[in-house]
């Protein structure tokens, strides 16, 4: 069962020709979550055969240009793609004005309906869950009002172990409810506890995404022991403070959360134009985390 | 000197993975005027090694998306690129709407001026002049207000015939007041008249852009003779009646312009992402007027 991420872009606020401006898709089980819409995202999602028709969730970091300006297009191609279901866009209250804005002028007679929800950017809570998938928001720091996202499977059931269910003649009718919890009472009436009947639940997989933010120790907490996280690091340790004074993060930071978090694996993106060497700043990303991986157009990431 | 035409994109509002949304840059002598910009213009701009720093004015024909969205983000990389010149966007007064938004929302502070020019898009007139050029708006036919541009060189100055100064032994002081006009008295009072003296001007060059709009036989008056017309030809003549109810134009009917406008060359463009075979579209524009060529993303012509 899919949950992976592809990345759209990951460059900055200044464009170049080797990084489109930040966006994602989460796809999970063949539902696409997109994070972040930089300008020419929908062409990033042709590019790499992606259906803008599988997107029902779209979450905005923050009211960057860099991070929302593929919305306006990316709206009204789905119309002349016909569609009619609706859409979701969570994000900073900024991103809703635009989005009435955009509703006014060009949008008043498009197919579907464009729903937004606001995200309180200072908590930590649960602002999205269906039946596979838990998203929460997690509190950045920036110039502006931003916040990322952590994505949970919602745990799994147990398998049923086949040669315990043949074993004792278990009928099929019960096997939802062994999965369940229940346990088996044989004839004669000897009780076989779920446990033996059962292995445990394929573990749930997660990812986070944190982007754009100064470097927050405390995230740690948050994020703790995810598969996959997606930091920012525009900068290279030697412009810590340029990092600081921009609100953003640089790779050793980046790094340093991802160990401290103990996630499985670190992916870091939004460079800044001016890098000029990626492989720099991935080994300095490496010589805290060893499992960091640069994002990088088209990079598909299996969780 | 430069008189030369960039196709950024000519696709239409259902984006693909072969065009890139309307964008043109029209190169006058190193200075850039712009002419719609669809999303993804900045980056076309990059690949094509085309410095943003160069654009004086942008010249937007209507307010749909695949022809204005790349505004908001080339407004803000102006701006981290250090721009303090003033940027001038003319067009019809519903892209100002969009402007305003942007300038309130995204540019409160950004370091220089964006200065709107509102087009009344139903008359022919002269809406901007230069020391090098004159451009004056194409009443266009389209679902929404839509106006298309006439850029034409200012008339030079007839140049002087070296021999015919160099035999007169007329002195460089004067030579200023013969390109502007002026004939020479010898010392014995005979009148070399200026015609002598010069040959003309060399002929300026002119571009018509005609996007979006149903084809309308009238223009060829406004556009009587120009070096190069981009029309749009969104479409094939067998679907001319879908091209009458979307306010479009056919290969056919672009190509029959051309010709009754007697132009030099024809560049189509804007093609409907339902287009499979642009080779046909090509033929079917050539059957009418031979001298036509697809536009294509990082296509060059030179007027």
């Amino acid at each position: 069962m899919n949950f992976e991420l592809n990345i759209l872009g990951c460059g900055s606020a200044k464009p170049t020709t080797h990084h489109q401006p930040t966006s994602q898709i989460l796809n999970v089980r063949g539902k696409y979550f997109m994070i972040d819409c930089g300008e020419g995202a929908q062409t990033q999602m042709q590019m790499m055969g992606l259906s803008m028709a599988n997107i029902g969730h779209i979450f905005i970091s923050h009211n960057h240009g860099d991070h929302v300006f593929g919305l306006p297009g990316l709206i009204g191609t789905m119309d002349l793609l016909g569609r009619t279901a609706e859409l979701h866009i969570h994000g900073p209250q900024q991103v809703g004005e635009m989005l009435e804005f955009l509703q006014h002028i060009y949008y008043a007679e498009i197919g579907y309906e464009v729903i937004f929800h606001p995200i309180d950017t200072r908590q930590h809570q649960l602002i999205f869950e269906d039946r596979s998938i838990t998203v929460h928001s997690i509190p950045l720091e920036h110039r502006i009002p931003s916040v990322g996202f952590l994505f949970r499977e919602k745990p799994g059931l147990p398998h049923i172990r086949r040669e315990m269910i043949d074993a004792f003649q278990i009928p099929v009718s019960q096997i939802n409810n062994i999965k369940a919890g229940a346990s088996w009472t044989t004839e004669d009436g000897t009780v076989i506890p779920h446990e033996r009947l059962t292995t445990p639940a394929t573990p749930s997989r997660s990812y986070a995404y944190c982007s754009d933010t100064i470097y927050l120790p405390e995230l740690k907490e948050i994020i703790k022991g995810v598969n996959l996280l997606y930091h920012e690091a525009t900068y290279m340790h030697e412009r810590a403070l340029r990092a600081e004074q921009t609100r953003h993060t640089t790779a050793l930071q980046a790094a340093t959360l991802a160990r401290d978090a103990e996630v499985g694996q670190l992916c870091v993106g939004h460079f800044s134009a001016a890098i000029k060497d990626e492989a720099a700043l991935l080994r300095e990303a490496q010589s805290v985390f060893p499992n960091t991986v640069l994002a990088k157009e088209g990079l598909v990431i299996s969780i």
